[in-house]
């Protein structure tokens, strides 16, 4: 295994340092437990707050700030935090108006947040994304929270800043998780950091389809074909989820896995928009980036939101983080 | 070879439209030949042109907008772009006050640039980047220029913005350059879409010490070491380059080269801020993420530059560009 860590045990800890600083206009840290949390928070909003383990950044702490979230809380590598890292997030940007947690559904995170959710006093509620549809709609577990969590804390981030209640945060949420779907393909697998070799293998032809974003084998190992065809599929998937009419109004999120540069994202991007735009879909708006990664994995997920004038109008709302920032 | 492409020779042709469509709001994409270019062009303005090799995203065709670029001149990857691109793109954003190339010390890029500044009719001038301190500095073809590049353009991008002359965008590119140093540590290769395999070979246990962005040997190959002594390694040749004082304001950039997830780099900042902050330096600015990336190579850069109030001034000032943006 080949990365710049002094050990696995420190990683993240001195990575949170660095981040912290590098952002400090906008971010601060809380130690013990870890979790980021907005410089300046402000009373009377609902506080927005998410998590999940780390090496998927900037997923979730890079999307800490103005417009977007209150707190994040990084558990360690593909770790699902723990409750007191929520619960101690929502009493310190707790502004009056009660607490809306985002979480990814995975069996984890999904009981770690409720036992913060239990714990906390006062007025909460809960957004569980499953965006994947990889894995199909009757899977014991439930699908997986992909990269359709970045547009879901964007949307409903947004407003909560406009001076959303929290009823209002909370069906707004679930409007946008019914709204998207995401699938993600993997080139080669990552590497924790802890595990010190790869997750899973793949023959120098193959590549997994349906991936998850901690290298969680897919719906099938297949042979690597070219990226027009990669996408027709990721695509076909998706638009069979959505079913989306002619003259939709949509959002197309190509977002990267870590190890696949951006000349081949623009590539999977441009496809995409040719292949939704032979569909008749308006592509109002777009993000093309390594926003939900999965450390060193090379891959793309393809993200189809679609989209209402209010989602749209909140999308485009002024956000100022670390990782996404318009209009300020 | 593991990629996202149709075929080497369409990669980026089709990755330009994708780029330009993902952010019609900034940017504009000219054909034959390519290049990217502002979309609002300003009259009365010094137009700022870099270019070179693509393969480095979102260098440079991702600073092209309000505050930094005009235009960007693309080559295949790794190889410089022809006079003819940079000469056209210079006709379609000439304002009417010069024209400043900004050009990284490579030999294909020196004389393709300098071919279209002698074609050009008008005035002209070029700031050569040489801030890659892991060659020696008498070195026979000159010192490459690497991340630092980025603060180059981002510095001059808002002296044209804000009014400078062509003489004073010239003069303070200079200025920059002076005060800037960079070095790189590869923990793997790239592998160049057209070649097929990897560029070099590294053992499980070696990296890359001084590599450059290319994938170019460096200082020396060396055994894999932890990261606090990684960053003891590069930052104490940037310090015995640049020997700033204590108490000197400076920017620093940890540039990822791409394969590298961004909990190491934040890793590295903190390791770096260590070391700099131990030496008396006031760190006022940084910069950490992939911005001058070498595709999919895994590995990153340290970018000291020693500021002065002009220079902060320019950094802070307002930019709107598809991969930095703020204060718009």
């Amino acid at each position: 295994m080949k990365k710049f860590i002094d050990s696995p045990a420190s990683l993240l800890d001195t990575s949170l340092q660095g981040f912290a600083k590098a952002h400090a206009d906008i971010v601060q840290l809380n130690t013990q437990p870890n979790f980021i949390y907005r410089k300046q928070s402000r009373q009377g909003k609902v506080a927005l707050i998410s998590g999940g383990g780390s090496g998927h950044e900037p997923l979730h702490s890079g999307f800490v700030g103005v417009g977007m979230l209150d707190a994040a809380c990084p558990g360690q590598i593909f770790t699902s935090p723990t409750p007191d890292q929520m619960l101690m997030a929502a009493q310190a940007v707790d502004g009056g108006s009660g607490v809306l947690f985002i979480v990814k559904n995975y069996a984890g995170d999904v009981m770690n947040f409720e036992m913060a959710a239990e714990m906390l006093e006062g007025p909460n509620a809960t957004v569980l994304v499953n965006d994947d549809v990889s894995l199909p709609k009757d899977h014991p577990i439930g699908r997986r929270g992909v990269a359709g969590t970045t547009l879901v804390e964007k949307i409903v981030g947004a407003a909560a800043e406009a001076g959303y209640d929290l009823a209002a945060c909370k069906t707004l949420g679930d409007k946008v998780v019914q709204a998207t779907a995401s699938m993600g393909v993997a080139l080669t697998s990552c590497t924790v950091p802890a595990l010190g070799h790869p997750t899973f293998t793949l023959a120098d032809d193959e590549i997994e389809m349906g991936v998850g974003i901690h290298g969680e084998r897919g719906r099938e190992t297949t042979k690597l074909v070219s990226a027009s065809e990669i996408v027709e599929q990721l695509a076909t998937h998706i638009q069979d989820e959505l079913n989306p009419q002619s003259g939709q109004k949509v959002l197309l999120h190509v977002n990267g896995f870590g190890g696949t540069p951006l000349v081949e994202l623009h590539l999977i991007y441009e496809l995409a928009w040719q292949y939704w735009q032979k569909r008749g879909l308006l592509i109002e708006r777009c993000l093309v980036g390594n926003f939900t990664t999965s450390l060193d994995m090379a891959g793309c997920s393809l993200t189809l939101t679609l989209l209402d004038e209010e989602m749209l109008r909140l999308w485009d709302a002024p956000v100022n983080t670390a990782a996404l920032r318009w209009g300020i």
